[in-house]
């Protein structure tokens, strides 16, 4: 899309990057489609009120309906001359407070959020508490019941390194190959996640997944299938064998949205946010 | 309403209270109005499908509407014979999942959530960000400019001890008297309130006031006033003039409900959780 030669050149396009946060909760995904409201044809319409033109913003990651974001990557190219704070704050000024522009740059004219990424994580959180706090339920897998973490974590160590996530991989995935390095693979007990410390207390369970790319519903899959483990109802070697059976029918089942967050994109040249 | 002697007495009366938690954004408050969802309301109904009666809710604190409660105290007086954890599991298993009843308990015949009080608490969160996550925007302020919390802090030593809030005493409010004693006020600042620790960064004012009583929006009238002296326009000596002035014109404006969470009661006789 970059014209740099001929006469039809009128302005220079720039391609700007967008580090975005987004509660998924009110939202059908990031990726368009017709009759819902998704993330990219919402902020692509706010982009276009301040660019005066359409555009096509990509993401990082597409994630499903109902999933956070904590720093998602987008890009858009334009020929507007306004400065990445310029349209982050006009952005942020015309968006629902559930989505906000944390940061903009320009990026490299080449520069694809997708391609680029050398690595992303992904969080997932478990409320395990019979009762879980209001200020939680929108953020969490609520799952009213003891779950060993230790067996977990013993059926988590089969996961890491370099495999085919055929098991892991949701319908629907439009990867053409399903081998992921999973760099690590944590799982964390935490007695707090109260937005104020101390106030929100309970008993949380974080899954944090780190990898070079994700299948599609890979982390909820993954997160699904290790707590049948903490449940007692696969034991660690189980794991393994879902794993080499490359068969979803062999693996627990996906997870729900609301407890999945993007965490974050690398990059072999960081966004100078 | 105990009728202890006479043949009428078929069934003993409980005295049961609760621990309720609740985001308070899609609610036009505590008490019961016309034409508007209330948290008396909606709970009192769900507590009437589980006894079969109607029952009278009682709260420690009449919230307003958007304001937030980490630990709100209610009673109500039934002849049901479920236990209160039986009651509490009904009443979550009916109401959304913004409010939650954290646990329940029996309570003594005469005991008045409001009434038998001896302290209670408030928090008010104030993020001063230039742009807010998405995870924290429901729960605080959100003001994006640097506040002086030195002065703040400085302002705020006016109020402490026993005085006449008149001046910071919203319209409507029915207290017979204005006379409170302010037993802290402390203003703290952090760069992480995310539920997540280190994943929700940002700069936030965090006060908290801990008094025999508060007056209809108190903390939020003080949180105005003391802003004002956070951006310089009020001196610390101008709070303890608008205190002693008696006149709520003097004082600053009235914070946002949705900063604001109701936190904690105390009782002579805790309550056996």
């Amino acid at each position: 899309m970059i014209r740099n030669t001929g006469p039809v050149l009128k302005f220079r396009m720039r391609n700007i990057a967008l580090l975005i946060q987004y509660d998924g909760t009110s939202y059908s995904g990031w990726q368009s489609q017709p009759n819902a409201v998704t993330l990219q044809a919402l902020i692509e319409e706010k982009i276009s009120k301040i660019t005066g033109r359409q555009v096509n913003l990509v993401a990082a990651g597409r994630t499903d309906a109902g999933v956070h974001a904590l720093g998602q990557v987008a890009s858009f190219k334009t020929e507007s001359t306004h400065d990445p704070l310029t349209i982050r704050n006009a952005l942020n000024a015309l968006l629902p407070p559930d989505i906000r522009i944390m940061n903009a740059a320009y990026a490299d004219a080449e520069f694809h959020p997708r391609f680029d990424a050398l690595e992303k994580s992904y969080i997932y959180i478990i409320a395990t508490d019979r009762v879980v706090s209001p200020f939680v339920h929108r953020y969490a897998w609520r799952l009213p019941y003891d779950l060993d973490v230790d067996a977990m974590r013993a059926a988590s160590l089969n996961l890491t390194g370099r495999h085919d996530f055929s098991a892991f991989r949701g319908a629907g995935c439009g990867a053409k190959t399903t081998v992921r390095n999973m760099i690590s693979l944590t799982i964390e007990e935490t007695n707090a996640i109260g937005f104020m410390t101390g106030s929100i207390s309970g008993r949380f369970i974080i899954l944090r997944l780190k990898a070079d790319a994700f299948l599609r519903h890979m982390v909820r899959n993954i997160t699904g299938t290790l707590v049948e483990a903490g449940r007692g109802k696969l034991q660690p070697d189980d794991i393994k064998k879902i794993l080499e059976s490359l068969d979803r029918k062999k693996a627990g089942p996906t997870a729900p949205a609301c407890g999945l967050f993007m965490e974050q994109v690398w990059y072999k040249d960081p966004l100078q946010w």
